[in-house]
């Protein structure tokens, strides 16, 4: 058994329409997942219906594998899940795609999620082979997964696991030097002044501290801090 | 206002295809998010391929609600978060599906999730609109995320809070609903119109997305948006 975590193949156990192996694949490869296995396609294969709904996802179709049995296309895996809605009466776990995705990372060895076909799921014996059942908390009054939901979400959340396009707030500018906001600060208040805007004198300490309160809050960075200046300064002028 | 939290309002900016608007309900519904806003649906409301591909989920498509414009559908809402696939150059925070649930499950006050359209995402008006922008971390060489997709990974994450007794930060006061903001942005844009602060005029619009920018980053609750309103009637007025 190799050290090594790998991504868990998406094994589909006797899938009826080609269009949702398609959407299966699509989903898996927006999370990086490309190993899908298929028992038993009703309708064969390959499928000249599931490379339109994968949308350019073929790499993942191009290299599937395809199994006369459960059991065979599951033969070298060691952590082995069961997606179902329901519990079957079996003593098995039932863990989350999170809690899966999880286990998935950490665990050396081969893992897999199986999924059952769009109609009626996996059958007992398919479960059976499975250590653990995968099951999605779902709104009890209105719980209608497609095999793509399904599979989307185990592979989003084994992605959350790997180290994909991760937005990094890299980009953003860090908020202005607070030289910079006491500028702006100074500015509108030498606006206000003659205004009357910090009128009666006993209250213009309070006064200033609350706008002053209201201005170090945004965190604005220079540029924001300029682009206020400027509407500071276009304010000031005369009306053209 | 209430210091409660409750589940996003799911808004689609401009949607296509009736059939995506449809998926859209399901996936929302399954995770039991129920308010779907839709702005200027493309081919018109109801659309009658929506129903069916609900696939059930038909009360998320009754109780719709139809704007002609952005704004309108999130006058109400305090944290907008405009999913997109890749930044803009816009200053704002970037946040996963993860995060954005977690902080929409423990802030008060109304939040809403924009998609937009289905082949180009959202117009830079839109996402100018938004506090934040939603990101799903994807493969980097296969985003192909539909709507139905996006929006359900969005739905899943929230469901997770849903159970929870999750603390909320009542003695913070949420920021202003998005009308009060676009009062101040009116207000400002009108005092700086006559100062020649916007010209010249084919640059207006940008001028005016960057000073929207800046001022829905702070996110400031309904008092500070109070004061800043008497700050710039103070400065209308004439000197003293």
């Amino acid at each position: 058994m190799s050290a090594e975590t790998r991504p868990p193949v998406i094994v589909l156990v006797r899938p009826q329409l080609g269009e949702n192996i398609g959407k299966a694949a699509r989903a898996m490869l927006n999370f990086g997942l490309t190993e899908m296995r298929i028992v038993a396609p009703r309708d064969g294969w390959p499928n000249p219906s599931a490379g339109p709904a994968a949308a350019g996802a073929d790499v993942v179709l191009d290299r599937a594998e395809i199994f006369e049995t459960t059991a065979e296309a599951l033969a070298d895996c060691t952590h082995v899940y069961a997606s179902t809605v329901r519990k079957r009466g079996m003593t098995k776990d039932v863990v989350t795609p999170e809690q899966a995705a999880r286990e998935i990372a950490v665990h050396p060895g081969r893992s897999a999620i199986m999924f059952g076909r769009e109609a009626s799921g996996l059958e007992s014996e398919d479960v059976a082979l499975a250590r653990k059942l995968l099951t999605v908390p779902i709104n009890p009054e209105f719980g209608s997964l497609n095999l793509a939901q399904a599979v989307i979400l185990c592979a989003y959340e084994y992605s959350k696991h790997c180290d994909l396009a991760m937005p990094t707030m890299e980009d953003i500018p860090p908020p202005a030097p607070q030289d910079e906001l006491d500028g702006l600060i100074a500015h509108l208040e030498n606006m206000l002044e003659p205004k009357g805007y910090f009128f009666p004198e006993d209250r213009a300490e309070a006064t200033k501290r609350t706008l002053r309160s209201v201005l170090t809050r945004p965190g604005w960075n220079s540029l924001e801090i300029r682009t206020l200046r400027g509407v500071l300064s276009s304010l000031q002028k005369c009306d053209k």
